[in-house]
Formats: C-alpha cells, structure tokens, sequence
C-alpha cells in the first residue's frame, strides 16, 4: 500500500450547499436570520447550505438544504468544488457546492422561517460591496461563486 | 463575515476518480505499472482516477480518467464523498470519487496502456485480500468502495 490509514486526515465537520444563478449571472443567496446559538451569523448573506448529517450524502444535502432554507426545489447540474476551511478552534471543515438550477415548483422563501430572514438573487456588483463590507457569511462562498461563473462560461 | 479568508486552508494537490460496481457488487479496478518516476505504486490496484489538472472540475477528472486508465466511458450517478489524506511529505490532498456507470461504447482497456497493466471487476472479498496484503493503492480506495455499497443500497 502506498498511502496507508496513517494518510488519511479525518474531517469532522462537512457542510453542503447550492450555487444557483439567474440568466444575468445574479446569485441567490439567503439571509441568516441568526437563530439563538448561533447570534454571530445574524444578518450574514449566504448560498442554501448547511451541514452534512451522519450518514448523508453531501449531494443529498446540498439538496435539502435548498428546500428548507430558500425554498428552492432543484436540479443538480454540476460539481463545483470542496473547500477546506477550520473553525475559529481550529476543527477543520470541508464545504462542499453544486452548480444547480431551481425547479418550476419553487417557491423562494424558507421552508423554515426561523433561519432565514431573506432569500433573492443578488447581482454580482452588490455581492462584491456585501464581501467588500464583510457581510457575505464566509469566504468560501466568493470562491463557490467564482467556481459557478467559471463552470458556466466553459 | 464569520469565516474569513483566514480560515480557508488551501489544498495543494486533488485527485477525482470513479466507483463503478457490477451487478454482484464488484468493484471495477485497473492494477497500476508504475511508470518510471512512479515505481513505488507498481502492481498495486487501485480505482481509475487521477490528477485534477489546473482549471479543471474534478467531475471532469474523473470522467476523463475512467477513460485513459480504464477504457470506461461513464455516467456519473452520484457524488460520493471527498476524503482529505496527506503525501509521506506532509503535502494535503483532496481525493473525489463518484458513483458511476459504465456506458455501452467503453472498451474495458486502458487508453494509455503505459499506466496500466490490467482492468477487471475485483469482488469484495478478493478486495478485503488484496487490502489486508497491502495491494491495494489507497486505504480511501476502501472508504469509496464502501461508501458505494452503501450508497447502492439505500
């Protein structure tokens, strides 16, 4: 064996989402609502995801998460990519994001109210200032975005 | 922001292949020749996977190595799982697999036949063997293939 059990680096935490645009390029995103526990996300701008369950494929979430947080029934139409990312303590995370596309029974406001004050399409000049003045939830959703524009200009 | 670009971890190295499974269960496996630069991976089996070059989706990847390595043109059924793994020299990897099916037109013969010396469905049992004698490639080998039984029988 070339690279044993003693290579593998176990990743506690993962998390997966989706990446849908409009015709414009526009991307939809969510607002946090910040529910109690977690206070520090509260107003923070994000694409639908969330955490990969025990025992779920990261796809299948990706999936859920669209559903119950932008209310978005979708189709997957391509893999964008896993970042790598830790915690503020260091627990590593990897986040994981689709290229998909939003189903005709959609309805574009969160199966689950209480974690989402907002769901739209925001260009891509209003995401630039929402990064520039810190209220895009994690960086990794620039790079997922980048990723999609990217995969679509192909 | 929550998660800054501080806490992104870059990954230096991806790598994307491919589980395909026969109607028993068998996993479909390329045995590796080893070309010279890389002769410490020669005889070990492995699945057909490979680099993700610069600016390619590992989805990509792993559709364009099933077919170099296995001769396979492929369906990809379903994302698997990304397992993060380190080289003996500390450098991180990123490994991809999906599951995958084999279309009528694939050959069943490496496209590059300097890589690989041999291409053939390995049933479990003969894999659990070839692991335990250490000539299986990767030990995410066997952390795909489970992960596609699994996946198989949901």
């Amino acid at each position: 064996m070339q690279f044993g059990p003693e290579l593998h680096t176990p990743v506690s935490h993962r998390a997966a989402g989706v990446v849908i645009l409009n015709a414009a390029g526009d991307l939809l995103m969510v607002r946090e609502n910040g529910v109690p526990g977690q206070r520090q996300k509260a107003g923070l701008w994000h694409i639908p995801s969330g955490t990969v369950e025990d025992g779920e494929n990261p796809q299948d979430t990706a999936v859920r998460e669209a559903w119950e947080e932008a209310g978005v029934r979708v189709r997957l139409l391509k893999f964008l990519a896993a970042y790598l990312g830790h915690f503020p303590d260091g627990v590593p995370v990897l986040r994981h994001a689709w290229l998909a596309e939003a189903l005709p029974d959609s309805i574009f406001r969160p199966a689950l109210p209480d974690e989402v004050t907002e769901v739209r399409f925001v260009p891509k000049t209003e995401f630039d200032a929402l990064y520039d003045a810190r209220l895009i939830r994690m960086h990794h959703t620039k790079l997922f975005y980048e990723d999609a524009l990217r995969e679509r200009g192909r």
